[in-house]
């Protein structure tokens, strides 16, 4: 990253709900000290966003056409599939590469993977003492990652560090150093070899349902699909009647459709499916506004900027 | 590790309790088949004997005096201190090094410590959304792991792998390359760092009851208590008391005085007590076998024997 000052005299807007303010504003100002953080003002003032759905708190999509000196939209969040599908959105968008939200993606991944892989539940607290299951150890247990972009491919490496079988799955194929990274149409060796499955995808035109009926059929009978990345991955009705047939034998669902999740929604009430509330990787500010000053100062100075959305791939 | 043959014409007891037979047996044939490897027979025509407290099966600790033939008595499994402490053993006793053992224990204890750090058990499956409370990286989690032998030192190296800050502890302070090691005195530090203890020590005259009213009283408030090294090394009734108090907060015990845990031992009632079945690490005989061998063929060539037991030490 440059280092010190780059960004005098930009005026930038924070573009997010109003209960982010106080959490984001000092860790951006620490970050970029030089810049004018404000929080309204004339749209054709404003050198650049920092943008989070939900902004403005009007119920609608905000309109990106009067920021007409905006150099970039710097997404607070890693997702922007409610950002790339605005019509009017002409600026450069970047997306939250967050290097805390990796290591948080990390730690909730392998914390389930474990949970999963040692068969924790099984020790009820009822006085019997049930020491006749081995499992076996990690090298025995065949992990498959889906999507091998910074968060895969860190949890693929954290999992392999632990000693897990782990392989990738990417559409492109992209070699990854330490990981076996299987391509587009082998996609059913990738489920077939997963007795525990990690969805890390992007939620794009090519991933919506990815996991639907037929696929979900492919994994490995008594699996777990931990799903991190984003709930439009699953068809949420296979995947029910899937686990009634066992395969797989459970689900750790992160995201889903819609958040929150209802009270009524049938995966709260399934034995076979364990609800977080999309805690598994939460942007941090003190780690996510150094990668927003960095971008800033970047479009200030007409330099590359870093984690720039592709606006047909979706990310 | 010596290749190949080694102990040729070595007649070997397999001084184990009789369930163990038929798992074992065939591992140790293969990995050193040019043994004899025997159930019975005259005690003086062994060379070696492999060993597991519980044989022979009549309830008396074995009598060593008759092996006056034996180079080496080579103990099934890690803990040796129900052997050091049999005053008719003479002949050099061996620990049991199993690499796998210490990858079950870094993979029981980093499942623990993943599952406390991220407070899995706060997400009830009740239809409510609770994503207010973010645990903090593990970079910002102290845990401290007591003892620094195989198995302590390749669960620090794993958690601090994961980004955890971890220190060791032991008596001797011997240093660890990656891992800050704390000595003797410096319990207190060690102690008072320990958002999450990992005890790992092994049972002798020093660590007997280490973990005593005094001491769990200098761990941070909420700490949690893994032990999956000896039942020994906490004061039952302190550890109670102490988790009334809240501090520590939480305890997963894989071991205790007296094993199986009694059904109406109050460690299964108390809310703040997780219970395992001594399964934090089994010996896996695929992994241990050669091991053996190993040891056998340096036995019968007069070579150093490997994890050779300090019987003043106690391990």
């Amino acid at each position: 990253m440059s280092t010190g000052r780059g960004a005098e005299g930009m005026r930038v807007l924070f573009a997010a709900p109003a209960h982010l303010w106080d959490a984001w504003s000092p860790a951006l100002r620490a970050a970029c000290p030089e810049m004018e953080l404000c929080r309204d003002g004339d749209p054709a003032g404003f050198d650049a966003l920092i943008y989070a759905p939900g902004y403005p708190e009007n119920g609608q999509a905000l309109d990106f056409t009067p920021f007409t000196r905006a150099r970039v939209i710097q997404s607070l969040w890693a997702g922007v599939e409610r950002i790339v599908t605005n019509p009017t959105l002409t600026q450069p968008l970047c997306r939250m590469v967050d290097p805390g939200l990796a290591q948080g993606m990390v730690e909730y991944c392998t914390g389930w993977a474990l949970r999963t892989h040692l068969g924790m539940d099984r020790f009820a607290q009822d006085g019997a003492w049930r020491n006749r299951l081995t499992p076996p150890l990690a090298q025995g247990r065949g992990v498959t990652v889906l999507g091998m972009g910074e968060l895969g491919r860190a949890v693929a490496l954290a999992l392999a560090g632990l000693g897990f079988r782990v392989a990738g799955w990417s559409q492109s194929g992209r070699p990854v150093p330490g990981i076996e990274v299987l391509a587009g149409d082998a996609l059913p060796q990738a489920l077939g070899r997963a007795e525990i499955l990690i969805c890390l995808l992007p939620d794009t035109a090519g991933t919506r349902n990815l996991l639907d009926a037929e696929r979900l059929a492919l994994l490995p009978p008594g699996a777990t699909v931990i799903n991190a990345g984003r709930g439009t991955l699953i068809d949420e009705a296979a995947l029910l009647a899937a686990l009634d047939r066992g395969r797989p034998g459970h689900a750790v669902l992160d995201v889903f459709r819609q958040e929150p999740l209802p009270p009524d929604h049938p995966f709260w009430r399934h034995p076979g499916v364990t609800v977080t509330p999309h805690v598994a990787a939460e942007t941090r500010p003190a780690s996510a506004a150094p990668v927003v000053a960095e971008n800033l100062r970047r479009a200030m100075q007409g330099a590359p900027l870093l984690h720039l959305v592709d606006r047909v791939r979706g990310y």
